[in-house]
């Protein structure tokens, strides 16, 4: 469905594959029919694509698709040509073989993405707000509305949309972008190539509070939250994500994290390289997360804990203690209809009591 | 409490409710002890009101309240109007009878409201930055520090608060307010009547990633989202809610659809008309929810899934497989004292083992 | 690590003391090995602590950092410096000894900052929109892009952050600071000495809703929020929470609340002073929080519920009927490796009939 080239820019599927980024990815086209090679203007799903269009098969779930689709071409895994060559009615389309064809797939967005993209031009918009003492690099383009304070830093080539605020002394790497009204507390610092969506905040103070009797029963003193935020090269951060600056030490966000929208970082968290968290997480203060972790939805993990490299958690579960051995870790209560959770949840509240029957039972 | 009208203002019961939306809802006015109609001069609950206000029983458990309200008048169902007048001290309020009260309530509600609301003056303020080519229909108001970028259409009478961006090519239908700080990315498009609270992000991309081994051990790639979002007519979204565009075809917002505050909506999501959902529900990219479905608070449901229509899902369940039968479903841990928790939650993690004891128990 | 004062600035240990708040707290200042005073330059935990630096032994669980750091003072409570002064080797660091060491960091921590803080100039920046009938005491700072709509107040000595929003007839306390874009809806009133962090929105409509049948099979008509919002004296709001308006009544924040990032509080809802509630809490309308309570990250709390004073709600949570004795609750289900939650999962979904199997073996 979506057309990224107009008819007079399609490109021969052959051609449209030489512009893509091919490192460490392979391929080869098989024609469909031993017919001439499709052009292509866009890319689709299988469901939706049309005569203009190329599109994969990355999820086997959606094999029987293949049968029906519109597609000019295909990008299919070794196995899936052979089984479609091996039918009695050759398919009607193109297909691309690889190895990876997800990763082929992201190839070919990543181009038609580039394509699309408008060219945002270099400069400082005339309703900006940029400090004397602001170092701005070449290339880099600052929307409208945005303020950027005293000592701020903008590498080469990055993009501020509209409304952003850089505080005082915060500092953004080269090939940047930041999507509408992100904003930097001072001194939070980010790496290069950066993708920062709408809403988000980098710094705000964590949740420090001491009781203190000088405020009267029950009053909370607040504890300055002195430390920093940095965060690495090659972090994107979804929307209205939130993450907080450290109390005496930083937060630390390494290289290649990846951030979906709506998550909260409380202070002196670390998160290791190419940890992937989707949407909805919290993370409590002073935990530390290894690298390659992958985070379901709404999983919320308890403060000052350790996670140890490449554990999985599921979405929805509550992380309470530390995790020392790689692998994957649950603990969601299985839903079921309103009726059979009251009966369940009943017994649940009087498992000890249970157990205790059981054992009376064992003893005769 | 709330007092809408001056003195000067006040209406008669009768003429105020002439001058509500009356479509399919009919009522009697009774007067208290046959004394004339009370004027009346603003809507309040029955415990707040005074002697001008107005107020309404529309949940059976506030019933005792009548006994000791100021109100002047009070919208009832007709068995509390039986109930009233069999008794042997007759109330000192008008009544209102109705056979829905608390849509009754919701009207008045409706009419207060306008009157309260200050006209918004329809232009472009000053400081507001509007492409030359982007589309403003009569009628509209862009506030202060807004940004409407190149190609962006704006139905009539629509109002945008402070601070709100529109991308390259997005939409709004007519007579649509947004409140302050909404981000709309590029090519989003929204219906006609549309109420879009501060802090709005519709349109970032979703969490699309492929691992790349050219980016080195657990690198990961991005799969650039290039489908749109398409959001109907009559949506209401609560405040900080975010909904990600499509990775390649458009996430789907249908008619009369309602959400409230922090919520987050991944890519490729669709949601039929009419449901309602409460606040801090996540809902995980491709899944389909049904018509006129209801979705309680912190709900999470997992993604690649399909809810069929009217199911209801309780606050705070996690939903992890599909529903194709309607009705109401449920799954959170019943809460206890801390001490009965721990003892529940050791049992909970040996259930397996329970069940064999039981069974070897049963074999004898 | 973090260092604040220079070289040249650095004071000695008593003198630093001397200049904190020290209401309500008392301390001892012992140096080491009977040598001068050092002098301080920052403060840093034990791990970090440089030689110009002071530290302090809060939570027991660090006291073997002691035997290692570097800072040059440490403070400590009574029984720890009992214990350093009994082992053989004396400790090479000045001992600040007091009843509350964390409070006494809290105290110097507060002082630094203070010193690092850059002062805000008062004054309203020229980009921003101020209504001419909006009132505005001495010694406020309104930054770039900030609107203030008609009739909103703001008190002495406030600071306003860039991109802040107050509606008509808002009003903000003395002595505030709000961060960047921070909105107040029309008619919200915060207190004193409020702070109150990026992209909160403060005074949207609740979420009120009622089946409408002149808009069709399942269509809502909308119940406008005709409250207010009215938040107390000395009162933290955290990066991008929501706090809507009351639909009749007003929404009330009381003194002293502490509220951290990504919080959901919904109409009607009534917390009691000095609550501290963690991040990603939701809490549903029309519920009322006691006095004094905590409530842990992630907990929610649904509608129409009393909660008691000094309640301790653990993370995760989900709180369903009204809690009237103080204490603590619990309710989350334990996390386990996946593959051992499965088989827990699935007995879970049969407990009804676990229990009626053990009945049956008991009544032989």
């Amino acid at each position: 469905m979506p057309i990224f080239l107009s008819r007079a820019q399609a490109l021969s599927l052959d051609v449209l594959l030489s512009r893509i980024n091919a490192q460490d990815v392979a391929w080869e086209i098989i024609s469909a029919n031993d017919s001439a090679l499709p052009t292509i203007q866009g890319l689709s799903t299988l469901g939706a694509a049309g005569a203009s269009d190329i599109s994969f098969l990355a999820n086997p779930s959606y094999q029987a698709q293949l049968s029906s689709t519109q597609a000019a071409a295909v990008i299919v895994a070794p196995e899936v040509e052979q089984a479609l060559t091996s039918q009695a009615r050759l398919p009607s389309f193109a297909r691309v073989v690889t190895a990876n064809p997800y990763l082929l797939y992201a190839r070919l967005a990543q181009w038609f993405e580039r394509i699309r993209q408008p060219v945002v031009a270099p400069g400082i918009h005339a309703t900006a707000v940029v400090a004397a003492d602001a170092v701005i690099a070449a290339g880099v383009s600052i929307g409208p509305h945005c303020v950027v304070e005293s000592g701020a830093r903008v590498g080469a080539n990055t993009a501020l949309g509209p409304g952003c605020v850089m505080g005082a002394g915060s500092a953004l790497g080269a090939d940047s972008r930041l999507y509408a009204r992100v904003t930097l507390y001072p001194g939070v610092t980010v790496g290069a190539r950066a993708l920062i969506h709408a809403g988000v905040v980098l710094g705000a103070d964590g949740f420090g509070l001491v009781p203190d009797p000088s405020l009267g029963k029950g009053g909370w003193g607040k504890i300055p939250q002195l430390g920093g935020l940095i965060i690495g090269d090659d972090v994107e951060i979804g929307a209205n994500t939130t993450i907080d600056r450290g109390a005496l030490e930083d937060t630390l966000i390494a290289d290649g994290v990846k951030l979906d929208n709506q998550i909260m970082i409380a202070h002196n968290v670390r998160i290791g390289a190419h940890t992937a968290i989707a949407a909805c997480v919290g993370i409590a203060g002073s935990t530390t997360i290894g690298q390659r972790c992958m985070i379901g939805g709404a999983a919320m993990i308890s403060g000052h804990l350790t996670l140890t490299d490449d554990v999985h958690i599921s979405g929805g579960t509550v992380i309470g203690s530390n995790i020392s051995t790689a692998g994957r870790y649950t603990g969601v209560y299985p839903c079921a209809s309103h009726q059979d959770w009251q009966r369940n949840a009943a017994v649940i509240q009087q498992l000890g009591q249970l157990r205790r029957r059981v054992r009376a039972l064992e003893k005769g």
